[in-house]
């Protein structure tokens, strides 16, 4: 046995974490699953919960579900969010709309509450929504954006920022791990930078949140939006957070003005007022159904501890980089993430001519890493639900792959 | 027993949709629900679609699905409600966000494509949301609001639209059915009237899809929003679907930019360049578990047929309308819906000056209606999963209460 299958199989026995796999929905057919940084496993409580759901709360409470319990759940969800996974105090989180709806939203904010400045500085790297969102506002309020080009494995660093800023920056928005190369952010010392040049900060948690420890109240961070499908667990397309930090409330305000953010629902009012604190930032009814899976995860996260959660984020992390080094490398796989843990988010991410084809058969063979074009892998590790060994062989089937 | 008792009995008897009543999740307790159209009852095979959807769907095929199902779901399922409930045919119908995100892409869309004109006719008493939404734009993009005020029972008709257009109107926003009076208005002939003077229109059917035929495409109408968790019983907060017709595919764009809608989705191009036809509407990753509950009931329509619905909401309707003026207008309650059932939709509104305690009351009792501030109730009545009695004894019990 190679010496990488016995690390793997020794990490596997010492990790307190292992006991939390079997929480997940088994995959009949699928050997390695390395794709929970995109869409992560349901729990087997799941089933459960929804058909409660289904008979209780909406079938039989019916409509007066909404008074019960479905009109705080926004903002009761986006306080555990705030509690269990980002560090932020009650009443500054709420669940609601899509990432990208809610980027438009806090970009829109911020833009429009700081008219003397017309630039926003953004990553060229940014996920595609990010940039594109941003084009797009960009283009309506006449606003400049100054695109910066971090190292693309090292990600953005302080000094890409300070370099960018000017008295001219209205907003900086960055992602605090890179969905490519799983680059870490430090996302005190940018926010600490974007605010000595006058700028508000919008993070992009996407690919950190529920995998790395997060504090946006001590980094006194003043945007953030993330998604929940990943380390959260929430299921397809389940709806994002928002952060507004709270000395915002009041002074930003967000586009589009629906009933369940003004400030008297039922009111029917003539005009729109809207509410008070995080709930402004509520358009439309939420999306009820859509947030009860990561529920049951976030309960687990808590329940596991989100500094263990990273723990085993870098042991798992580690030990897919010496095997790319020890099994990939010699067949001209290029590593395209960071190499210390400290710097990395819960991905790693690898570059070969023929990874397109290699994922294809990976996918069939019950290896299901994602590509991303044009020629990486990115093997996600999502530590609640992978164990060592399962991780290494995906590695391992690349190899394999290459090799055949 | 009374005449009405007597009534509702030999309707439910000859009514050939009674059988379809045991489709739904029984509500224990509940001895009439007369709030279908704020939130229709779920199905009881959904605990079943759900399950699997989670074990297979989600837990087995994981990612996969994506590429198998997920990504065109949101058109696929528009394509649906297009030929079922709507009359939209093929390619120009999406299920995506909340009603109220859905109204500003749309007439953000409209407006920022007739630059030459600068009103917004809206109906004073259209929902909140719609006059919020449009609020925000027009103070946004320096449009007017032309507010009209139709009757408020009788609701809009095409001469109250006639009189407010001009050659400055870019855009009509309306309700089919209005969400108080239940008002249905003429789709065709007042969307001829805004085509006469050169306007765009847009339609507000979540009071109507699913409980009204609706001929989209045959009226010509240009835009539609409507939600699903109403006659379509997707489940709280289930997302919107948008109708943008073809003729306008290309043309009209959207202003919240996302990866979802971009031509090439996995290409994460460094500039925005929208995909073709209606998936340009799309912001964000599809909400796919909200859009699993509404696939059951769009079957169980199709089964049942549309025209049989109306029919059935008609008698439904009738029968209280009977029900309020033997047994409820003399205790002082005020018909605020209109009494010929072609111009009406799926519910009567009544109003009284003590129907805010009568209804806190009802919901104790197990009879659910809506209480609309400030003093009316709205009977829904959701033909598929109502009895004529179950309708008339909510008019009793209001009967009663009030006499008590």
């Amino acid at each position: 046995m190679s010496d990488l299958v016995t690390e793997a199989r020794d990490l596997d026995a010492r990790d307190p974490l292992a006991v939390h796999r079997d929480a997940f929905v088994p995959a009949p057919g699928v050997s390695a699953y390395l794709d929970g940084n995109s869409l992560g496993r349901p729990l087997r409580s799941l089933p459960d919960r929804l058909a409660a759901f289904v008979r209780d709360d909406w079938g039989t409470r019916l409509i007066r579900s909404w008074d019960e319990q479905w009109m705080d759940l926004p903002t009761a969800l986006g306080d555990r969010i705030g509690q269990v996974a980002i560090g932020a105090a009650e009443g500054q989180t709420v669940v609601a709309d899509s990432t990208t709806v809610l980027l438009y939203k806090l970009m829109r904010a911020a833009v429009d509450a700081r008219p003397g400045r017309n630039e926003i500085v953004i990553e060229q790297g940014n996920f595609p929504t990010d940039r594109f969102v941003a084009e797009g506002i960009a283009a309506e309020r006449g606003l400049t954006l100054r695109w910066i080009s971090p190292d693309p494995v090292a990600g953005v660093q302080v000094g890409d920022i300070a370099n960018a800023m000017n008295e001219r920056t209205a907003l900086v928005v960055l992602s605090h791990v890179d969905y490519r190369s799983g680059a870490l952010a430090d996302m005190r010392a940018i926010t600490d930078a974007a605010h000595e040049a006058g700028a508000l900060i919008l993070w992009d948690l996407c690919h950190s949140v529920g995998v790395i420890p997060i504090d946006l109240d001590a980094c006194g961070v003043d945007l953030a939006v993330g998604c929940t499908y990943k380390y959260l667990n929430g299921g397809p397309g389940s709806p994002a957070f928002a952060y507004v930090n709270a000395r915002h409330h009041g002074v930003l305000r967000q586009p589009i003005q629906g009933w369940m953010g003004a400030a008297d629902v039922f009111a029917m009012a003539s005009e729109y007022a809207p509410a008070g604190g995080i709930r402004q930032f509520i358009s439309g009814t939420p999306p009820v159904l859509g947030m009860l899976a990561m529920q049951g995860m976030l309960d687990l996260i808590e329940e596991a501890t989100i500094a263990a959660v990273r723990e085993k984020s870098k042991t798992l992390t580690d030990l897919v980089m010496r095997a790319v080094d020890i099994e990939l490398a010699p067949l001209g796989v290029r590593l395209l993430s960071p190499r210390d843990a400290a710097q990395r988010g819960g991905h790693v991410t690898i570059g070969h001519a023929d990874f397109g084809e290699v994922t294809k058969r990976l996918w069939t063979d019950g290896v299901i890493p994602d590509f991303r074009f044009p020629d990486g892998i990115r093997l996600g590790l999502s530590p609640l639900s992978t164990s060592h060994a399962e991780a290494l062989s995906g590695v391992l089937a690349v190899r394999d792959l290459l090799r055949a």
